[in-house]
């Protein structure tokens, strides 16, 4: 596979062409960060007229004429709530809105699952051992909450269509103290995939051995499409009613990467009872989410069509950032067999896997030139990629010339490394 | 002292009079609300500036280029944590801003305190038994929180000069199992009394069995003055570190009642050990707070001083319907001696301790003729008043047309309560 059809000196060519534009880069002082899934600030120059979207008096009355800058209204706005609803294909009565982070919503849940446990069961923090099934690659900040709170993490591998649902399932059926599963359905981060029907279905008949297992389904990039033909993501809450399973699944959306990242309305869906005991908790542990920002956002997206219109300009601001990254990956590394990756339709990441033992190395010789990337190991529980391969490259933030640069570096850097790890160098 | 020089005759005639007055207002099918300290929409419309105040691009780069309308930020807007640190008299690098809800942070506080623990300590979680002091009369929604987590709740009696420290010191050095106290410390929530210096210093000075016992310093009213002559509160933070128990004070203000209550700014501050402590707890948690809410109160206050004369504000609108409340409490009750009140200098409540046995059947019998109290029992744990005697009066609200409807009403009910119980009607 790897450098395969090519004689040792060759090889050594390659490496020599490598570290000398590897040290004329670095020569240039660059400064540029692929890390974080950021949307870059042209993107955010779309959703300006959120900011302006309040203006008169009236606009603050409710239908029974509470006012919306008071306290209370504890799952928010009802207008907002249908948006989210349709956003996520949840019926809006099952919608509760947060305040700005989804991650904040998630933290709750699990912290709630701690305290109070689920479903009549003991609360996790009273038991010796909590397990919780990571699908990875995944996403860092679902794992370090897991880890926060001394879960032990169980690596489960993202095959082309999902987790793979064979280990899940003989996982959760078999050991009541796995409670729960992260999972990004659409658009994983940072693989890019969307999870088929089938792998949808099995989660929503899962029977786990334990009675408060949850599935944290963080449909993130919900509506974060790429192409005209966008993924189609089988509605789980919908499917696990069949079941009657709905309670076990809670899920996480916002409008974080369609308005403003740091100001944006989050929300979590889950069944009618889960709503009901939900209620409780959030009638205590808050004086209700800024309802301002959710008129704000309802004002300025009117509809699910309004999130639709909008998706379309992150679209062409995303998209040939994605291609880019592709072409340079493409026209640097594709006949070297020294790294694989992915063009989604969708999302935020494209995931680069580079030679075994390797990311690590890349990462490293990225960053003492300049360029940033996400941590080697931050896809994986504890920071631990087994295979030492997984980089997930961000290309939203940084202008397109810019993405260039450091894209055509991290190639660079690409082949110094896998050279070194094959000749041994 | 009840009825004191009145025959029973003249007893008879006054709750006489009262049922009749009652049972007119009654036929009028009032629905008056004295239920919460949520402020009038009169009070809102003073903080509309805070709603015009984003225009221009330049404004969301910081210093560093960091945009406020992205990801990140843990802490807050400088700018705002000053403001902050101003109205509670704490330094801003020790100033942590949240979103909307300081009792969000609050409930986040106590919740850390029962999945992590504190200072080392096991956490609140893993004990068979945690107890909180509640200073009583109090807020309903502090003792919701330790409740919700299955706290024992310890009444401790309140003075004129706040809680009762003999008792406070006594329980909390020689009881491990205390775990903190709840406080309002000025223009207390009801009682409306502000601590005394004295009281300030021996809470600073406290030393609590526990290692881990926190003393909930909810500074809600720091600003919110009715007289020219403000009351002022001794800074915790200060004189806790003299005696180098500055990591025992959770110090929370939000902009709640000086902006909107439901689209405020809430703030904990905290020693310098426990702020770096809490970043990993906010960078887990949360992708950040919303930072554009915080620049529009920024662009909006300004400084401390902005913060101060929009308070005039809300003095103007709030002192006359304090005092129409002791004027008629005063004409309709004052030489009864069937009641004790206040009228405070500041906060959102005055404070009426009603016969004692009577304050359910006046809430009762208000809120058959259309009036909606605060419940009794609500302003002690587990909304046991063992006197049954607090009622917490909120004019904030209503129009003072309405209030003075209420007012009178609440008075009727209170002699008709009072006679039954005296003449065991």
């Amino acid at each position: 596979m790897c450098f395969s059809g090519l004689t040792e000196t060759e090889i050594k060519a390659i490496y020599n062409d490598a570290v000398a534009v590897y040290n004329e880069a670095k020569a240039k002082n660059l400064k540029l960060n692929m890390a974080r899934g950021k949307p870059s600030a042209e993107q955010l120059e779309l959703a300006m007229g959120v900011l302006e979207a309040l203006k008169c008096r009236s606009q603050f009355l409710s239908e029974n004429g509470e006012d919306w800058r008071n306290y209370g209204i504890w799952d928010g706005l009802p207008e907002m709530r249908e948006i989210v609803g349709n956003m996520i294909d949840v019926p809006a009565s099952h919608v509760i809105l947060g305040n700005n982070s989804s991650l904040a919503l998630m933290f709750d849940a699990i912290s709630r699952g701690v305290t109070h446990g689920y479903n009549g069961c003991k609360p996790w923090g009273k038991l010796d051992t909590v397990k919780f099934l990571c699908p990875v690659p995944g996403y860092d900040r679902h794992f370090a909450i897991t880890e926060y709170f001394g879960f032990e993490m169980i690596n489960v591998p993202m095959n082309e269509d999902g987790p793979d649902m064979d280990i899940v399932e003989n996982l959760v059926e078999n050991d009541e103290s796995i409670k729960g599963i992260w999972c990004v359905p659409k658009y994983s981060n940072p693989t890019g995939i969307t999870f088929s029907d089938e792998v949808v279905r099995r989660f929503a008949r899962l029977r786990p051995a334990a009675r408060d297992f949850k599935i944290m389904w963080d449909n993130a990039y919900c509506v974060h499409d790429l192409t005209d033909t966008p993924e189609k993501l089988l509605g789980i809450y919908q499917e696990a009613e069949k079941y009657g399973n709905e309670d076990q699944v809670f899920i996480f959306a916002s409008t974080s990467k369609i308005s403003f990242p740091g100001a944006g309305v989050a929300a979590l869906a889950a069944s009618e009872k889960n709503v009901k005991a939900l209620k409780k908790h959030f009638t205590t542990s808050t004086i209700g989410p800024d309802k301002l920002n959710q008129l704000r956002h309802v004002l300025f997206l009117h509809d699910i069509n309004g999130v639709k219109e909008l998706m379309k300009g992150h679209r062409a601001i995303l998209e040939p950032k994605f291609r880019k990254v592709c072409e340079i990956l493409e026209e640097n590394l594709g006949e070297l067999g020294i790294a694989k990756w992915n063009m989604p339709n969708g999302g935020y990441f494209i995931n680069v896997d580079v030679m075994k033992g390797c990311a690590k190395r890349v990462v490293k010789l990225c960053k003492e030139a300049g360029v940033v990337l996400t941590d080697a190991g931050a896809t994986y529980p504890y920071g631990k990629d087994p295979g030492d391969s997984n980089i997930r490259i961000a290309p939203s933030f940084p202008p397109i010339e810019e993405l260039e640069m450091a894209m055509k570096l991290f190639c660079v850097c690409a082949k110094i490394a896998a050279v070194e790890k094959y000749l041994n160098i």
